[in-house]
């Protein structure tokens, strides 16, 4: 099952997702991919790994860390499926992160990497965006660089972990403009979905809906307004989204 | 006005509160305030400034920053006046943090630190406990320090900015099992509220319900299972709390 919300005569309404990629509303309605409004398929705490895929790391000039450099963003950052991203103005370097992302599903504490992944509950495609330009702060990653309103696109669905299987080697790809800039594989992350379960449920409660942005490998780049991004994760979804500048989007609140 | 959310017949319910410090139901009913069970006041993003007075930033051996230290805390970590904060095991060092808690009143994006107190709807007590032991971490202060469930009480409720007035010179206190171990005043906070409005708002939206613990001056100390922790703010209010241990805080999720 995949399963979205979107927004629909004005109100956030749960669908379910079928093979052409359409919205099914519960009445059996269907809307086509580009005709739908996706909002972010759920709403919870928002975990986000850094440095998790040694070759970004080493990109980066940083060693790879010794237990999860594990943080939270805000929810302002949440849009769904096909919606805009502002690049702010006045920064250098903005690049788009293709990660594959993990949503609990049922309340998780002091959970055992043996029984980690009862506690998943499906999958879905992030977009983990960040400003480089502020993350060599000492007390990184701050708000600058990811805590930005529209900079974590998450979607289309949320598909059952039951269908996706084993997320331990699934390809991961972005493209902008068409063309592929990212291609890595969730084989190469340091700390595993069940670690991380593990890891987090022993410092706090994880609850239905929260999300763990599980890192993006190397292979980023600047992202301008205008551009079109697209991440791909290996038998779970394909998820785009568009850059707009800093008066685009101050306009698009207004309107 | 004085308003927060009680547990009432099992469903969180909106009262105001009295001088008496009894909560007021809709309906006129009147609950003491022992009786009641006290939830967080608000349920918006949880900012907590790092550092901001200078003397508490020298007991801990930093240098005052030089931009504000702000990062964002898990909404697991909210408990409610009169509630239970668990001390985890196999730790040396947990200790409270009195603060002043600014209450976001209606939606800000790019506010003027000269516009910010508009965007004020109040304010609460905040306690930003921490554990210690994991602060050196160089991804400080990490989720093992400040994101552990429980760990932020906040109430018992939310005043109206007007009736605090200037909220740059309130005495705050600390007390341990009814010994005053911190006291400071908001007179001495390095970046004072309406510059953290315009710092934020500059970075990402500020929504109603959102919270900005504004940090905590110098007297920290150790907390253990047992004690009773209440933070004063003045004109703001009394704020109480009691030191668990992760036995007794398992034991009470299983009630």
């Amino acid at each position: 099952m995949k399963r979205a919300r979107i927004l629909h005569n004005g109100q956030p309404t749960d669908v379910t997702v079928n093979n052409d990629h359409q919205a099914v509303l519960a009445d059996g309605t269907t809307l086509n991919e580009n005709d739908a409004h996706w909002l972010p398929p759920c709403d919870g705490k928002i975990f986000v790994l850094g440095l998790n895929y040694a070759d970004h790391a080493s990109e980066l000039a940083f060693s790879a860390p010794e237990e999860p450099l594990v943080f939270l963003k805000g929810p302002n950052t949440l849009i769904g499926h096909n919606q805009k991203t502002c690049r702010p103005d006045n920064v250098d370097y903005m690049h788009y992160e293709a990660e594959l992302v993990a949503i609990i599903g049922k309340t998780a504490k002091n959970v055992s990497r043996e029984d980690a992944m009862d506690y998943i509950g499906g999958y879905t495609v992030g977009n983990d965006y960040a400003i480089r330009d502020y993350l060599e702060n000492y007390y990184r990653p701050n708000l600058r660089v990811k805590s930005r309103d529209t900079c974590t696109p998450v979607g289309p669905f949320i598909i059952d972990a039951d269908e996706v299987g084993d997320p331990s080697n699934l390809e991961l790809k972005a493209y902008i403009n068409g063309e592929l800039k990212q291609h890595g594989n969730t084989k190469d992350m340091i700390f595993d979905i069940p670690f991380l379960v593990e890891y987090l449920s022993a410092i706090m409660t994880l609850s239905p809906g929260d999300m763990i942005f599980t890192g993006t490998p190397e292979g980023l780049a600047d992202v301008k307004p205008g551009d079109e991004v697209v991440i791909e994760v290996e038998k779970v979804g394909r998820l785009t989204n568009h850059i707009i500048s800093e008066d685009e989007y101050v306009s698009s609140l207004k309107a």
